[in-house]
């Protein structure tokens, strides 16, 4: 047996040809394409269909695609019932898990895995990619109003995912630019290799659980503080900062007491993380184009002040200093940052739960008892 | 970077103290304590504590945890409107795992770790663990009510968490003696080491994901048919072969196969699964008290004609196989059996977030990647 390592740093649970992180050269590729060029180029329909077939799709199989995910769109009423009966204070996070493992229920077609046999079927892995990845950003959005008493927006067949997303999730028609900044966005997000919820996917579809299950497992995984929360945080900080006068007093502040700084630094990254540059320049575009707002004059204030003391140290601004920056300018509440996170990586994790089903092994590794040695009898209360 | 090792079987994933296995000597320990001592003498209410706490509790902190346990069994009526949206087709697990992510909407009380660090405050993680496991055993029967078209039954605060369980799912007193076989069998499947189940609750609670996310997440995993739903099927595979007099025929037409015979060998054992030896003692009771039925019977046939050709194998019947044949014998349907195992786990599930979080460290294991080099540029529609 293997000495423990925590967190099971290093150690390889997977094959995967999926993504590829160099944290020293700051690459980031999904499928051999680096991030940089997808930003640019591809679209998250596109960028699903790379991550989840392994290659780059021809025109008609991407049209084909892009035509199923429309047409899969609508939800059904009894889980917009369903969300009536949540609390308003629930965290969207809280709801989306909910909804989704809810949904194999109203979209079934598992029969596939039930025999306990891998499913070799890439019509039905494809299917039922299709059934999800349609639906989360509409749950997302339809939650936004009931949460606040009202009727959710019916979802249009002539957008994209992203302008859709942002569609229902204001009832108005969406800014051509900011669903350029959301579909960027989602391209960004999609995938990043063995992360704790993606890890939790592949231990779930392990057991060859539904594919509603592997997803709601790993958006369980995604709402933890130490992993997908990062940018709600990121915003109240700003906020907490106050104005752009205060942001290098703060931030000495902060590094004196060896706070947190949310928003800067990433375990995989000992350079700047690729998605947080292209961000950056996103935010440089918004800012010339929206003028600069309150939150954005602090984080850039921040990010000078930062640049200084932690530049030296490899400490840049991450994917989600921007992230949250750029939703926050969007209007998008704080709250719902997680949910889009999670909208996009599915492509990640569908991706890598059709890859785990392709070659799989229940996942049971073994542990380093510290416990008692065994005891031969019941003890009587008075042994207590 | 070391090897990948599919299902990272022997990989150690944590130190714990909570069980151990010995699959050569056919020892099952919680803390210490064999299965056959607790199955004998304990309850499920007091080996809960003994899982979470370390050990066995004294007569007035065990008073005070099973009174905690029985005046958190209501659940909230929202809940059980949002069950009734369910589609009654719906498998009970994916009701469970739907219904326990949304728990912590109803039943909050999560603050403490939303800051991202981890939490020191027993009070809290006690509080969280007896919402949960309180009302697990009840959302379990509620299910059985609502997709018959009923209203379900209101928990009794007299009776234990085995006799509430069965008077929920049928709405009359609990008969004693299968009381205290669904008692033993809580007790049998409460823990069992690093399974893929209890792994995914690992994953889940490192990212500081609060105890429903986790729970769910757990459930969502032990759904999946090569982890908890083997007693499922083998009451489908006894009914299949029809009578007795078909048991040994049945069989060696398997083995010719090489077919996969439900609820025979474990993984983790080369002897004889001891929780099954417990199961099998109490089959034989209930066979001398209640009468052999057909399924009994068949089963009875099926285990002579293993013992003769499986036994010099080291394969025997599994805890699976008798747990099935008990809970199809006191009437309980088929596929409530996988969310039956779910209640009596969330004991152990639970433990292992205590343990998980007194020593964090987020799991980020690594990968082998096996994909393309790097492209460098995006390929027009011709050159795909």
């Amino acid at each position: 047996m293997s000495e423990f390592v925590p967190g099971l740093e290093g150690v390889a649970a997977t094959r995967s040809s999926i993504s590829y992180i160099d944290g020293e050269r700051g690459i980031l590729a999904y499928r051999g394409y680096p991030i940089e060029i997808l930003a640019r180029h591809s679209t998250f329909e596109e960028t699903a269909m790379l991550l989840l077939d392994g290659k780059m799709p021809r025109a008609d199989a991407l049209e084909e695609f892009d035509q199923q995910l429309r047409r899969n769109r609508r939800v059904k009423y009894n889980i917009r019932e369903m969300m009536k009966h949540m609390p308003g204070s629930g965290h969207p996070m809280e709801i989306l898990q909910s909804s989704i493992a809810s949904l194999g229920m109203f979209y079934p077609g598992n029969e596939c895995l039930t025999g306990g046999d891998v499913c070799e079927d890439l019509d039905y892995v494809h299917n039922m990619t299709v059934k999800i990845l349609a639906r989360m950003p509409g749950i997302v959005a339809m939650w936004e109003h009931i949460r606040n008493g009202y009727d959710p927006i019916e979802p249009r067949k002539d957008l994209s995912i992203a302008g859709n997303f942002l569609y229902m999730l204001k009832g108005e028609e969406p800014d051509p630019e900011y669903t350029r900044i959301m579909d960027a966005c989602l391209v960004l997000h999609a995938e990043h290799t063995i992360n704790a919820s993606t890890f939790a996917a592949l231990v779930s579809g392990s057991t060859l659980a539904s594919p509603y299950a592997v997803i709601s497992s790993a958006i369980g995984t995604l709402s933890g503080p130490l992993h997908g929360g990062a940018n709600e945080r990121v915003v109240s900080m700003l906020e907490s900062i106050g104005s752009p006068e205060n942001a290098k007093a703060w931030l000495e502040q902060k590094l004196a007491k060896k706070a947190k700084i949310w928003g800067f630094g990433h375990r995989e990254y000992s350079v700047k993380d690729p998605r947080a540059t292209i961000l950056q320049g996103m935010m440089k575009e918004m800012c010339e184009r929206c003028g600069v707002s309150r939150v954005f004059d602090i984080a850039l204030a921040l990010e000078e002040a930062a640049e200084e003391r932690l530049g030296p140290k490899g400490v840049y601004p991450n994917v989600d200093y921007y992230s949250g920056i750029l939703y926050a300018e969007m209007g998008i509440p704080t709250d719902q940052f997680t949910p889009i996170f999670a909208i996009s990586r599915t492509a990640g994790w569908l991706a890598h739960w059709r890859e785990q089903l392709s070659d799989n092994r229940i996942y049971r590794p073994t542990q380093v008892y510290t416990g008692p040695e065994l005891y031969d009898h019941y003890p009587s209360m008075s042994e207590r």
